[in-house]
């Protein structure tokens, strides 16, 4: 009995992706270990010169105070929040409806901190200044994610973030960044990341998203915010007596790859509008801002899964290993640019997509 | 301008230091990702072969339906407590006025988890039967230590124990073992880890106390109880996307290092018995009952600390890095057998415990 291998299966075989900088494997900790030198002393429970230069790095880069390492990005944002809710005697939040607190975290945020957000928006589009200026409840803290990640990764006009940030500090509302994916959209903004974390309150970035490292977070902000976020760091049992793991393998990843992000962000570009010179495919957003985006199929998943099976066998270009139904009969995923896509040779990926229009065309008038 | 070297300076330059394992260095890790191969896929958010495996076996050793792998104890406990709290309706649990939940955690079972602690002994000794018949306060779980760090490593008759799970089972009372140091006591107890757990409805160890890993921790029990540990997993940001580097280490020294455990505890009685020989020195527990032991000196910390330095430089021995002062006018000082007590040349130790003596006694009749 031979079962019938999924998408998934298929793409894993496939030598050339398009998205991501390679597997995730234990090679991917080694490569970084090998460039530190084995007497280098742990970090202990957030103390000492490996974790403190790392956290001054990051402070320094997002033009911050100060910083602290985390070892994820919903411990330290869930913590971000406490801490405003805290200094503003207020419970309530603002953010997207598909914010990662919201849809991600078991709702760790309710159930651990008893914090009531409050969701701006519509789920398919940004929030936007007129949503802040007509929020009807008084918040503590506004959320903005940059890129917005669950519609693609789309971003705001630098001008609108401007204003919305500007109406934050004249209200007292605390402005929070998730830029889980902050190194990723310099290149759109034309900003530094301390020039876009200077319009926010509290920073949140992440190592394993564009960077490719292992895992872990960096919460940054003035000093007596990530001073009180070291207590909550402990109470959540994130104060590991060692995340050096975690911050080497971010540090290697972050000075290997935070240069290539405009080359990524042009990649992008390149691959959403092959996509979109297919039959029934479109990217989301239509010119990516960053590394990441979308793909949308107008044919529902158990058509498209053969056809992209096949595609990946005869041409040996893996697009995308899962697809999402969507709620108008098509389907999608989610691709992000990393070290893999300028390794395709042009006309193998040239190819692929002749070969996919072909068969989505045959398929649409079929 | 000089500084005169502190104690943990003078101490951190000794060949021999009697405790531990070696530095808390980044080779620990280097060393343990020697005997995995690089190809070895990443857990992904709590899933996949890696972590499932490790967490299997740990369900395996500690005798437990299932286990689950948690970056830190901190993490595990308070989730331990508050599903037991949740399911008995009841947000109190009783512990040791010492427990790690108590002192080390910035109350995080208070602040996050809003679980009412009831003190149970006192400060100075171990639980005993006779505290958990005459409790005033109905509990939903009650926390032991074993061995109980704080006092030195002490732990109850095994008799004891038995009697008291066998009434907290009697009264629907959750038992908790929190059992950082679990590993550590099978050799006095004479019973397996798994007897051991049996006792209790849920279990956490942890790899880098005598095992000697990098971090991380274990909660084993029943399937529904690990299960929704994991939900409590992710609300507290511990569901990272890799945690392989603390699973793999853990693995690795947990091999090394359990059969060594009555090596250590050999180890701890000998060198416990060097300070008991001593004046004004003694060890608590006065024979030690696992691999650690707490070293209580009669002179104050201020008096102690020349005196140890001057040994240190002499006999190249370290015994202590830091001292406590403790409330009688004395001090005192943790020790854990590790590693490193093998390597000490039997007459260069006993050297050192001579010339403490001699300096103490000197000391003791100026």
């Amino acid at each position: 009995m031979s079962t019938e291998p999924t998408l998934a299966d298929v793409f894993n075989e496939t030598p050339y992706k398009v998205a991501g900088h390679g597997s995730r494997d234990v090679q991917v900790l080694k490569q970084a270990l090998e460039s530190f030198d084995g007497s280098l002393n742990s970090d202990m429970y957030g103390k000492g010169k490996l974790i403190e230069d790392f956290q001054d790095k990051l402070a320094n880069i997002l033009g911050k105070e100060s910083a602290v390492f985390f070892p994820s990005g919903t411990m330290a944002q869930q913590i971000a929040l406490r801490i405003w809710c805290d200094r503003q005697g207020n419970r309530k939040v603002a953010y997207h409806p598909l914010c990662h607190l919201e849809i991600h975290e078991e709702d760790g945020l309710k159930e651990l901190h008893h914090i009531e957000p409050v969701l701006l928006a519509d789920s398919d589009r940004l929030i936007n200044l007129d949503d802040v200026l007509h929020m009807d409840d008084d918040i503590a803290c506004l959320l903005l994610e940059l890129p917005q990640r669950e519609i693609g990764g789309q971003l705001p006009d630098y001008k609108e973030l401007e204003a919305i940030s500007a109406y934050c500090r004249e209200k007292g509302i605390k402005l929070h960044l998730d830029g889980a994916r902050l190194f990723e959209i310099v290149p759109y903004y034309e900003k530094s990341a301390a020039e876009i974390c200077s319009l926010f309150d509290s920073v949140y970035v992440s190592f394993y998203k564009g960077i490719g490292g292992i895992a872990g977070a960096i919460l940054a902000g003035e000093k007596a915010f990530t001073e009180e976020s070291k207590i909550w760091k402990r109470r959540h049992g994130g104060d590991l007596i060692s995340l050096y793991p975690y911050i080497l393998s971010s540090d290697y990843y972050y000075d290997l790859r935070v240069g290539r992000m405009g080359q990524y962000y042009e990649e992008a570009k390149e691959l959403a509008a092959y996509f979109n010179r297919c039959t029934a495919a479109a990217s989301l957003p239509l010119t990516p801002v960053s590394n990441m985006f979308h793909v949308h199929f107008e044919l529902p998943k158990e058509k498209m899964e053969p056809v992209l099976k096949a595609l990946y066998q005869e041409t040996g270009v893996g697009l995308v290993g899962y697809l999402n139904e969507n709620s108008n009969g098509g389907c999608s995923s989610e691709i992000s640019i990393g070290d893999r896509y300028a390794n395709i040779p042009k006309e193998t990926l040239k190819k692929a997509f002749q070969v996919l229009d072909e068969k989505l065309t045959e398929l649409k008038s079929s």
